[in-house]
């Protein structure tokens, strides 16, 4: 079933990206592809664009006669100030600007667990709690959904911010038994959130169904999100390759894991 | 098994009487039956009433012996002010009032969620929130919730308040895609409420397990409820019956859906 | 400073309505007073209607040309379901709707303490809190109340329900040394109401500056309250006039006190 | 997978220790058991010590070379002060000082429901409300909490209480449905709080998947607890073998059951 | 005004119990004193007990008769757990056992802010949290109002804990400046606390009304408590006696200041 | 008395920069004053700097050898998107990050109620809840807060942001009646912020004692604030000269007044 008439995936070179190509193939006519990197051939359904989240035209261009956009693009870990400025927050006002000017209703908003990265392991937080980015890169998320919410309040314009917990083939560490979403959860709540019938302003964890964690997802009801993957039947393994963790290890203690533990990347 | 001598259904010739009267039948050695409506033949276990709900008289009557009752009675749906006043407002007091003088412990009080209907779809409510009751209907359901607190700190009536969501054979809409609760799972709920061991004054949301919700129903483990049913199923079928929801409709914005969107019922 | 045209008071024969009736003779170039019982005569800036509040047509005429109403009348203690039901909820209906017919902007309600008046005076507690009336009396307030929330939710039309305390000349028990409010502060607490440059729906406690109290009052900064007086002058006094209370006994365990340990009152 | 060298589980001569002495044999090289009591005779991974938890002597060497302990040694049940404070009050204080002296990093603490049990079964509460202990049992694991605490935020040394429902082979009453936790429920949170990467200092329940329930039990999630029985088959024995209860009497009010409503153990 | 025949005050010859001595000395018509150390002669209004709180037959003596306690009485500051043990949870239990035993209906128990001495300054707190105790002192000043809520849950006999901030002349270090209680503030608190209606189970804050605060002690309105004194008046002193102190010292970081910093005190 | 051998403010040659220049003179043995504009002549106590914020090298220079920063700097108003950015956003990232190089330990940030412009002003807020800016420039100021949390989080760099209501001469409108900070309540804000020995991350509100207000301003005691002045002697004045507002104008319903109400300003 066709929902849309065009959506548009920034950052669609990414791995998520990726993911969505193939994943939302059926929701609209037409997807429209946008990213700095080369995006391959087009399918069909797609239309391919280069766009520089940084300029604003470019962004105008990629978000005309759109009617929802998932915006992935940018800078997807820890980086330098200037990078994560360019890519993340003037990118992220970019799409959100453009949207407004281009009347389109709707953004589903790559945020990420890195936003909150510093509440302790042992703290269950939902979605309505404050910002603790544990990263410059987790700060421009925080940076992204204030600005979501500002669009909403102010122009109308509905946001899902899905903070990403760690979306890949399968866990790589114990952690991710926790925070992991697997592609095809990842893919359903995208979804579900482009098609819910009224999102507003709404923040989810992107995490599948999984025994640990340490995110109270009772907002994703909101979309109608119902994970089908689970981390657990990974644990076995994750534990058998991973050396007891030190519980008082920055690493270990907060909810962004490594991102809390790094220090600052310097600007060259 | 046989919990009851015997239980009182009012409003028993309703689409949910009926559903109850199949469903409770085994509950108690006689299920009472009380409507203003034509309730059909008796069944062995079964005891039929006229009762107008209006008459304090007629509701002693109907409330002499009973150890239970399951008040379903009243307008089910927005009216003027006085046919609300007079089923629903008075109604429900002479049921309280009559169930105090003949000694009957507990009341399975039909309420619904316009009693909350003004709460906006993307925030997520449990049954600890003030009443936003979106018609003059759910404002009698709100009058009957506290009449039914005051009947239990006062008499030590208890009450299990059922916030239906949208009771029906299949959900009919995109809305009922959150709102809905399957007949089996309304008859185990009212069921459930009536033999769980202490219920005091309880307020619980009636829905099946349905992936979209915007209720918080953890209270609904005070009774034990496990619903078997959900809304799921239908999503496909729904989705495909309906257009594109327009997010900022009063219809759409509010947990009550049309009831919040309509205007006023003039008395005539 | 005339902040009105015309402001309408109901119920202005009673104890309350006389002190309104000289505190807020400057408000509005005119203030129409209206009650079932004697008004005296009126002054240059009065005008007197008898009005019968549970005769729609009555508070329709009441309601004609007013920008503003100051709902006191009804019964204003314990009474029978029926008196309660025609003077308070009917009554209040009435209001509310023939506001709506007229375009009355805002309502200032004298809720009441007794509709949260189950509580136990060990627990503080703000506005936020569900009812939990003592009393039919009380009951009828929670449902004033609720049907100012839908009529600000469904109409636009603003309340401030003032949950009165004790407001006397002084206190006249010991529990009043907790919810007493002077003369003055009321008037002030009603004004203050009025000229408010926005209230939408507000629940506020009627209440002095009282260094005993089981309510917090912080919402009551959304209007500027600022209370003159208190009770604590009093307390000398009131200890020694009245004997030491027990603890356990229903009038001191709840906040709504002698309301929460009477009895049912019989409709004849 | 052996997680530990050496793990030691105190009151191994218990119900639940010897649960715990087969269900945690796999979990570390050597399991040490302690107790008062027989202990029968030792399996090839397994050091058994007589132990007194009243005498730090003991306790030190119990505790000597352990990587982690499982404390449930103490008295189970209500008893007189004399008996608490000797074996749960100084025993618990005990255990975690021997801890400090020997470097043990992690206790898994056996506390109870009793800890809360005089909450009432209409309130579902999570693991962050204070005490309202239901006897002088329930009073010395509110102190073993406190104590956990106390260790936590000063020494570093982690722990995870676990308030045990009613860990039996299966239901024996009706509050049991609720509160009931399965032997291997109880092994499977035992073990997984033991190997979790943190947990600081945690709070949760001691239950089972029971569709009844009075325990929001979200926070179990930080150990990646999710039980695989339910007591829910036992639902309709247990109705039939129970008389209906009266919803006022204590031990049906109250979390805590019997132990609410039982009078005071006398010191003899 | 003489509102009670007896009261007792144990641990009357410490610097507290000297400041009730002399506070109370109009409350009741006899003020019973006792303490292990010499209280010096008895004036008209007094009765002197030596009494060892470690020994129930000591305490029973010393509370027959009585119609209040004020529970001072134990060590006052961080020790060994030995003492701990017998003065302060043996005492304490001893209190309310022998108050139960002779009919005594109210206590006012002198907690601490010791039993909440972990919390980060940064977090204000009101009297509904978890202990977080920060020495053996704190952990029996938890123990002993999990202590008091259990003997008002089960046996009615209410009590107020108050959790003492630094009850001297006058502030002697910067901490104090948010902590202190004056001696007059103190006698109203306990005053207050002994001559209100209905206390049940309450937990207020010692402190007077300090612009520096990390509690918020709404809650103290239960009992009417408004302080007369503040320690803003020492500011500029205790600014120029103190070096500027290091935000991450343990000593600073926490509620309980030096309690929390200190080191374990070792049994002999 | 002189608590800091030398604190900077940048942004000193706007109107709250001269009033700190002023106010604050005493606090330090040099203030370093630093903004793009003319600073006038140097007092004895006061070093000047040209600083362009968007600049780093220039903000490493003027953050040398300096105790503490109170960071006025930026755009106060609303404006494009570049010059929030430039000003606003890289201005107190290079602040801060130079802060981080020079270790400087605390900074006071001049926060805005604009982060929080579109909550409504019915509802009070404390300082927990998430941002709602209603502007790019409230933005920007939601992001110097998270800015603030990650340098404290991940590098012990202490704050107190302070989210500025109206701090002017006196109020100009009906809305500071709310929102008004006397310059002499801004600078003990500050001046406090300064010296209290531990402040974390902590967000207050910039207000003086008004008896009207949508902020609850408990955590100001973190600090010791203690306001003097009032907005409430203006209120005749600024009645008398204000027309009655739409309670329904977008300037009136939100927090952020006109803020929230404005559009959006284009870039050129």
């Amino acid at each position: 079933m066709k929902h849309f008439k065009r959506v548009l995936i920034t950052g669609a070179a990414g791995a998520l990206g990726k993911v969505l190509r193939a994943g939302l193939a059926d929701i609209a006519e037409t997807l429209r592809l946008t990213d700095r990197m080369e995006l391959g051939s087009a399918a069909a359904n797609e239309e391919l664009q280069v766009c520089d989240l940084a300029d604003l035209e470019s962004v105008l261009a990629a978000t005309k006669d759109v009617e929802a956009i998932v915006h992935l693009g940018g800078v997807a870990r820890e980086n330098t100030f200037n990078n994560i400025l360019n890519s993340n927050i003037v990118g992220s006002y970019n799409v959100y600007e453009a949207a407004r000017k281009n009347g389109v209703k709707r953004i589903i908003f790559a945020s990420s667990n890195h936003a909150i990265g510093f509440y302790d392991r042992t703290e269950t937080i939902d979605s309505n709690v404050m910002h603790r980015p544990d990263s410059l890169y987790g700060l421009s998320k925080a940076f992204g959904e204030d600005l979501a919410r500002y669009y909403f309040d102010k122009f109308g314009i509905e946001s899902v911010c899905i903070r990403i917990g760690s979306c890949f083939p399968e866990p790589m560490d114990r952690r991710m038994l926790a925070t992991w979403q697997s592609y095809d959860d990842f893919v359903q709540m995208v979804s579900k959130s482009l098609i819910a019938a009224r999102v507003g302003f709404t923040v989810i964890y992107g995490m599948s169904d999984n025994c640990e964690s340490f995110w109270d997802n009772t907002k994703a009801s909101v979309i109608g999100y119902r994970p089908k993957d689970t981390a657990d039947v990974f644990r076995e393994k994750m534990f058998a390759a991973t050396p007891t963790p030190d519980p008082f290890a920055p690493a270990i203690v907060y909810h962004g894991g490594g991102f809390a533990a790094d220090g600052h990347f310097e600007d060259q």
